[in-house]
């Protein structure tokens, strides 16, 4: 106990020091919350390998209030892996101790800093614990009371529950004081009690100064059964140090040099030599999967006709034995995502998240945390919930794959609200991601497959119209890649295209072939990255480049094609939907929006 | 009494009616909701003047769950206002009876369907009618068990609770099964009522198709005072038709043509001359506000360095008295957006919204739908968080305005979590936006004034960083333009910037003039739409086009330029963010990413 009171007091030490360096940073929200995370590391209840941060048997603690990233620097200062001097360069260019945490930091388990988003990422770490690795480790997620207001922590509190998450540990550090003002609830923590104890978590109230409170309340949760626990602890923003203890107005405000001494003598004298010690985690093996049948490659009768979206679930379940860390998340449509398919074959790997969209992309990238391969399905439109999960995922360096389905006009009669018309623009937007458009069965099928392979953020976009197929079995598809589908030595013009507009282009083909126009057909299947080569010699062996896609003009494949051809002086035109979208029938809706077959002769013969 | 149950017969004939002739559409999740909706809408308690839907003083219903637009048509079917004969045209091409409602339906107060949604908007009403108008109205809220897993329902309710809306009254329809499967909750509504309850509101819990029953819980909802309400109703999906009452895998399936008539004799002989009657409204003018000072242009001192963000919250306080319906929603960051100077000035027009972005531009939805301009502001990159909203807010016309503060790697030591880097690309590709950039106070000021004068969804993007003038105060900028900040007879490239890159493309200029190269820079404050004639301009003029942005490279600044000049067959080369960001300072990420004023200038070199 008094070690942990030496250990808190270094701790302060440090978030004082270290912000004040800085000139910028979170000192009073990283004060608030010492005792709650000193002891937990150092006081025998966090079990961790810090020579081995990825052994799978840590136990993992998350900061989802990621502002309070001094205090998680100064935490592993404590455990002997980070130097005063380091923790110096904070915030600094070419740091890895950056404003908010970020991999470039080895104990950063994700990229926090856009708050809500923690525990989701704390329920994908506790799933692959509980179900899929079966490893006895703990998850533990430090909260703020601020981020309580996200409806994405409500998500995942119901979804922890429903999947009787009781290996994941919430810490909430309610120190009253948001950003601007006092948050919705105060110090009143029954207001927090109640609601997350509605939500099924078993809930333990506790001053979280008081050392003594604190170790009491993580025995009790590392005892508690079939529930997730939350820890809720009053505490004050800034403790510590009386001038800025409890205090609004101090929200991300540093001491300046002048305050700084008066702050550290408050202190007192700190022992710069303590070192806390932080127990050994169990050595287990994680659990395999039972694997149904061998690695087939993918195969369909020549005759298929059949939607890119009934193919995914297929596809998932062809390569499992192939890609054992694949698992399953679905907003509850897996009868329309067709994730349904894999989860008949394989139903231990998939898990129901319901409609929580935000709460499903985080937990994916919790379970991508654990070395899984999260394969993550719902409405194209609806992936837009969680877009903010998805800028994150990327700064976790989060392997993960999002497939959407019912894109564009095509759906038809449900309307503007199911179609998704800005997913290819909202995917394109975020760094190193990678963004498929597959226009049959074989190509989605061996599109899932490229996606399993490839590390990183892959998006599917998959079309709810039947296909007939375009490829034979044979045929080859990699990220980057692109088809000419059609070409001959005197094509007047190409169009460019993919997924269901491709068809359409190979209908305009057959109509202005028997016009005696020949066209080039190019099916752009990888929208990012682009195949800037194919591209290229088409505008140089062709008139003019039209683009077609079932997607808003902006960011979508039109622009992509833009970006790869801007430095070549070349005429692009793009046909896209540029009217509001209604219900109606696919057929009708492609010619209203001017992206069908006979919109591509029209745009072919005026550009001729 | 039994007027309702004829009412309801009908009600239900023309729910499987119409489906079954559009072929598609969600007849179970309607019938459901049969009792719960008219006894609200001809039971007495709703108001409603059919022949003036605008009336303000009108009470409002909204199908948050969408999907039920088969019920909503029906029920203004039955209040006189549709045709039998139009209520099948559900879902045909060109009908006003979408597949999920949408403003071409005069009496939908919101396009719905993508779930979650409508409670916020009705908290924008709500609020609207409590603390703006001070008008006596009500708000109805029909929601479905499915969407309760969203967050953004959580956020609604807890905002709903924390501003006292007691003329809010939700009404939940538990009918048990979700789209695949039975939801998290099943038949249990006590599950509902505690969790709704914890978060502040008074819940009823009925049997939903008992009309007595109903009609109590309306009479308890509307005499709650300082609470909001939420009826809690157990109801059978199907309901009314033995065949698929209650029954899992039925979900958006309309009876066939052969299975109509069978449902339509369960029912029994159906009187298709009754007709329902809506209680009047009151007839109260809306409150009006207190405006302090008339209307002056904006003015600065040739010496301002003020950051963009600095100026909204001023300029939104000076154009009140012309614009006196506007409204300010933040996200519990009104010291970084600036709104918090509006709200100084206008506090009673400033809502506290905390940090729950879904809610909030769901919140603004509703207030537009009662003639309000809402602005709404927070750090741009949690804008992410509601693109959902945001898209969706396009297809109910909503007119609303969107302020993100805190772009591009510019914020410097904050990190990639805080930087908004794909806003520009989230904005873009939402049909007919209005997408801001502005680099100076005087433009950020004039552009906040065009953007209360536009009626549609208008972007503003701001910057943390201070920056100098660029204009005077007379500058003019309007929605569409741009301005040739530097130009010549003799300029050799055109550098197309915007916010703070216009300041490194200024300072870029004058570099290379003392090299004696000219260089044409283009301030691009208007993204969109674009000034696609200066742009084409230019590129007569010029040799190539160079755009430099704060911003990822896709769907952004430079994809807009491409677009713009794409049939000229123009040279365009971008400079973006295309480096993993971190942290440091502005300068020294603008250098690390190549988008400062040296990168302008070698790129410049290179292309000349």
């Amino acid at each position: 106990m008094q070690e942990l009171e030496k250990i808190g007091k270094l701790v302060r030490y440090y978030i004082l020091e270290s912000t004040t360096e800085a000139g910028s940073g979170h000192p009073t929200s990283s004060l608030s919350a010492v005792e709650l995370t000193t002891t937990l590391m150092f006081g025998g209840f966090f079990k961790f390998d810090a020579d081995n941060p990825k052994n799978p048997n840590n136990d993992r603690l998350l900061f989802s209030k990621g502002h309070a990233s001094p205090l998680l620097y100064s935490l592993w200062a404590l455990a002997g892996k980070v130097s005063e001097e380091e923790l110096l360069t904070l915030r600094k260019f070419g740091s890895k101790f950056e404003g908010h945490p970020m991999p470039s930091f080895e104990y950063a388990e994700a990229a926090t800093g856009s708050l809500g988003q923690g525990l989701s990422v704390g329920v994908g770490i506790a799933i692959n614990g509980k179900y899929i690795g079966k490893l006895p480790y703990k998850v533990f997620v430090l909260l703020g009371d601020s981020e309580m207001a996200e409806g994405s922590v409500w998500e995942a509190l119901e979804l922890a529950a429903y999947h009787k998450l009781d290996n994941l540990i919430g810490v909430l550090d309610v120190n009253r004081l948001g950003q601007s003002r006092e948050t919705m609830y105060g110090h009143d923590l029954e207001a927090y009690a109640k609601r997350v104890g509605s939500f099924g978590w078993h809930t333990i109230t506790i001053d979280g100064h008081n050392i003594e409170e604190v170790a009491k309340a993580y025995e009790e949760a590392l005892s508690t059964k079939e529930k997730p626990v939350m820890i809720i602890a009053k505490t004050l923003k800034g403790k510590g140090v009386s001038f800025i203890e409890n205090k609004d107005g101090l929200h991300g405000k540093p001491l300046t040099k002048e305050q700084l001494p008066e702050a550290l003598k408050e202190l007192g004298e700190v022992d710069k030599s303590v070192l806390g010690t932080i127990a050994k985690p169990e050595n287990m093996e994680p659990a395999k999967p039972e694997v149904k049948g061998k690695f087939e490659k993918a195969s369909y009768e020549p005759d298929t006709v059949l939607a890119t979206r009934k193919v995914y679930g297929k596809a998932l379940a062809r390569i499992f034995p192939k890609f054992q860390n694949i698992v399953a998340l679905d907003a509850e449509v897996s009868n329309s995502t067709f994730s349904k398919t894999f989860r008949d074959e394989y139903p231990e790997r998939y898990f129901e998240m319901f409609i929580a969209e935000q709460n499903m992309v985080g937990t994916a990238i919790g379970l991508s945390n654990r070395g899984k391969i999260p394969f993550v399905s719902t409405f194209a439109a609806f992936l837009s919930r969680a877009y903010d999960q998805i800028r994150m995922s990327q700064y976790s360096q989060a392997n993960i794959k999002i497939v959407g389905s019912h894109v564009g006009v095509s759906i038809g009669q449900d309307g503007p609200s199911q179609m998704g018309l800005e997913d290819l623009a909202m995917f394109r937007a975020i760094l190193n991601s990678v963004v498929l458009y597959p226009s049959d069965a074989i190509s989605a099928d061996k599109l899932v497959e490229e996606a399993a392979a490839h590390k990183g953020l892959v998006y599917i976009r998959t079309t709810r119209k039947d296909t007939p197929l375009v490829y034979g079995n044979d045929e080859e598809f990699k990220i980057g890649g692109s088809k000419v589908v059609k070409s001959s030595n005197k094509d007047s013009v190409t169009v460019v295209a993919a997924g269901i507009t491709l068809h359409e282009a190979l209908a305009a083909y057959e109509e202005l072939k028997a016009k005696d126009i020949n066209i080039r057909v190019i099916d752009l299947y990888s929208v990012k990255p682009v195949d800037s080569k194919t591209l290229e010699k088409a505008t140089k062996e062709t008139k003019a480049i039209i683009t077609v896609e079932d997607h808003f003009p902006e960011g979508g494949l039109g622009e992509a094609v833009k970006s790869a051809l801007a430095n070549m002086g070349a005429k692009v035109h793009s046909l896209a939907v540029t009217k509001m979208p209604k219900s109606g029938s696919p057929d009708e809706l492609l010619e209203y929006e001017g992206i069908s077959k006979s919109a591509i002769v029209k745009k072919v013969e005026e550009v001729v």
